[in-house]
C-alpha cells in the first residue's frame, strides 16, 4: 500500500521526467548543430545547453499552460527560450570575473572547457538566440502576434536591468557586506525570482489565460522563486557536492549575502516554508490541472539537489 | 560658389547631425536613469550608450525608412535598440579576455571604469533591453504586430550565432593565422556586416516597404557593411588615434586577419570602392528620398573617423 504522499511523489517524478524529456528533445531540435562554422561556438553553446539540469523554468512554463487548460507542447519554443536565457546567465555567472566556478551540473564550466572569450560569446549567443526563437516563425505560427510580443516584453523585462541582471549586480555588490533583509530580498526577487515568475507568466499568457489567472500565477511564481533561492542557499551549506553537480560552500567563500548568513539555517527553512504556503494559496482558485504546480512548489522546498 | 560635391558634403553633414541628435534624445528617454538600484549598472550602461559615436546603425535605420517613404521618427525605438545591440557588442569586444582595449570613443572602456564583472553585465543588460524596447508598448503601438515580430526575428538572427556573434568568434579564431579571403569575407560579412544590413532592413520593413525594396536595401546594406569594415581596417593602420577615439595598430598587435594584411592598403582601398559601387547600384530604382543612403555609402569609404 502506498501513501498519498508516495503517490504524489511518484506522480511528480514521472511528470517532471516526461516534461524534461519533451524540453530536451525540443532543445536538440532548436539548437543548431556543431557542423556550422565557426564550430567552437556551436560546440560551446550545445555543451552548456545539453548538460542536463532540472529544466525547472521550462517545466514551469509548460505546467502553467496546462494549469489554465492550455497545451504544453505548443509552449515548447517559449520553454526552450527560457532555458536558453537561464543557461546564458549560468555561463556568465560562472566566469572568473564573476563567481569563478569550475563545475556546473557535474561538468567543467563552459569557460574551463572553451576559454573565457568563447564563454562570454556563448552566453551572448544564447541570450540572442532565445529572442530569435521567441520571435521565430515556429512560435509566430502558434500564438496571436500581440500575445507573443507581450510575452517577449515580459521575458526581456524579467531578464534585464529591472530583473535578473539587476539582481546579479546587487548580488556581486553585496559580497563581503553585512547582510540586511531588504537587500537580500531584492537579490532573491530579481536574481532568481523574476525568471521563475516570468516562466509561469509566459506559459499562462500564451495558453490564453485571463488576466486574473495570470496575476495569480505571477504571485505563485514570485513565491516559489523566493522559496527556491532560500533552498539553494541552504543547499550550498548542507547539500551534497556530487548530487548537486557543483561545489558547495561557495557563498561563504565569496561572503555572499544569504538567508542562512542573515538568520541561520532553521529560520531560513521556516521562511522557505512560509513562501511555499503563500505559493499554494495563490492556486486556491485553480482546479486539478494545477496539481503539478502545487507539487513542484513543494518539491522546490524539499529538494536535495 | 560651392561645387555640387561641397553641397552634398554639407547636406550629409547636416543630415547626419540632425539624425544623430534625434537618436541621442530618444536614447536619453529610453535609457533608465542612474537613480535606480543598483546604481552602478545603470551608470555603466549610460556611460557606454551616451559616449557619442557615429550612431551609424540607427541613422541607417531611419534613412532606410525615409528612402521608402516612411517616417524616421516612428522608427526611433527600433533605431535605439540597434544602437544598444551595437554598444553591447563593443563593451564585450573590449574586455580583457577579448580585444583588451583601454579606449573607445575617446573615453576609457567600460570595464576600465566599472570593472570586468559590471562590464559583462552591462553588455548583457543592453542586449536584453534592446529586445525589451523592440517588443515594448511604444514600438508595439507604432507597427503591425506581425511586422514587429519579423523585425525582431531579423535583428536577433543578425546579432546571433549566424550573424555578429559568429563573426566575432571567427575573428578571434583567426588571430595569428595566415589570412585567407574566404575566412576574411566571413568575418566581415558577419562581425560588422549583418548588423549594418539589418539596420537598413528593419527600417525599410517597418516603414512598410515591399519585398523587392527590402531585398534591394538588404543588398545595399551588405555592400556598405563590407566597405565599412575594410575602411575600418585601413583606419586602424592609417587613422589618427585622437580623431578615432581609440588606439590604432590594434589589428597588427593582435595579428588579426584583415584586408590590408591580406592584400595591402592600395588593393584594399580599391575593393572598398568596388563595394561602394555595388551598394549604389542597389539604389538604382530608388528616387531622391534615397539620397542620404547614397551619401552615407560614400561617406563610409571616404571617412577618416
Amino acid at each position: 500500500m502506498t501513501s498519498p504522499m508516495t503517490d504524489n511523489f511518484d506522480y511528480l517524478k514521472s511528470y517532471l521526467a516526461e516534461k524534461k524529456s519533451l524540453v530536451e528533445k525540443a532543445l536538440e531540435e532548436y539548437l543548431p548543430g556543431e557542423e556550422h562554422f565557426p564550430e567552437i561556438i556551436f560546440q560551446s553553446v550545445r555543451y552548456s545547453m545539453l548538460a542536463g539540469g532540472k529544466r525547472l523554468r521550462p517545466i514551469l512554463c509548460l505546467a502553467a499552460a496546462e494549469a489554465v487548460g492550455g497545451n504544453a507542447s505548443a509552449l515548447l519554443p517559449v520553454a526552450c527560450a527560457l532555458e536558453m536565457i537561464h543557461t546564458y546567465s549560468l555561463i556568465h555567472d560562472d566566469l572568473p570575473v564573476m563567481d569563478d566556478d569550475d563545475y556546473r551540473r557535474g561538468r567543467l564550466t563552459n569557460h574551463r572547457v572553451f576559454g573565457e572569450d568563447i564563454a562570454v560569446l556563448a552566453g551572448d549567443a544564447l541570450l540572442t538566440e532565445a529572442f530569435c526563437l521567441l520571435a521565430g516563425k515556429d512560435a509566430a505560427g502558434r500564438f496571436p502576434p500581440e500575445k507573443l510580443l507581450e510575452a517577449i516584453r515580459e521575458i526581456s523585462r524579467s531578464a534585464g536591468l529591472f530583473g535578473m541582471v539587476g539582481g546579479q549586480v546587487a548580488d556581486i555588490q553585496s559580497e563581503g557586506k553585512s547582510a540586511d533583509q531588504q537587500t537580500l530580498e531584492y537579490i532573491h526577487l530579481h536574481k532568481t525570482g523574476e525568471m521563475i515568475k516570468v516562466s509561469v507568466v509566459a506559459g499562462a499568457l500564451l495558453a490564453g489565460a485571463d488576466e486574473k489567472s495570470v496575476n495569480a500565477l505571477a504571485d505563485y511564481g514570485k513565491n516559489i522563486g523566493l522559496a527556491f533561492q532560500i533552498t539553494d542557499d541552504i543547499l550550498d551549506i548542507e547539500g551534497d557536492k556530487d548530487a548537486l553537480g557543483k561545489a558547495t560552500g561557495q557563498d561563504a567563500a565569496l561572503k555572499k549575502m544569504t538567508y542562512p548568513s542573515l538568520m541561520g539555517l532553521d529560520q531560513s527553512r521556516e521562511i522557505a516554508k512560509q513562501y511555499l504556503g503563500a505559493a499554494l494559496k495563490c492556486l486556491d482558485n485553480f482546479d486539478g490541472r494545477a496539481e503539478p504546480l502545487r507539487l513542484i512548489a513543494k518539491y522546490i522546498v524539499e529538494r536535495t539537489v
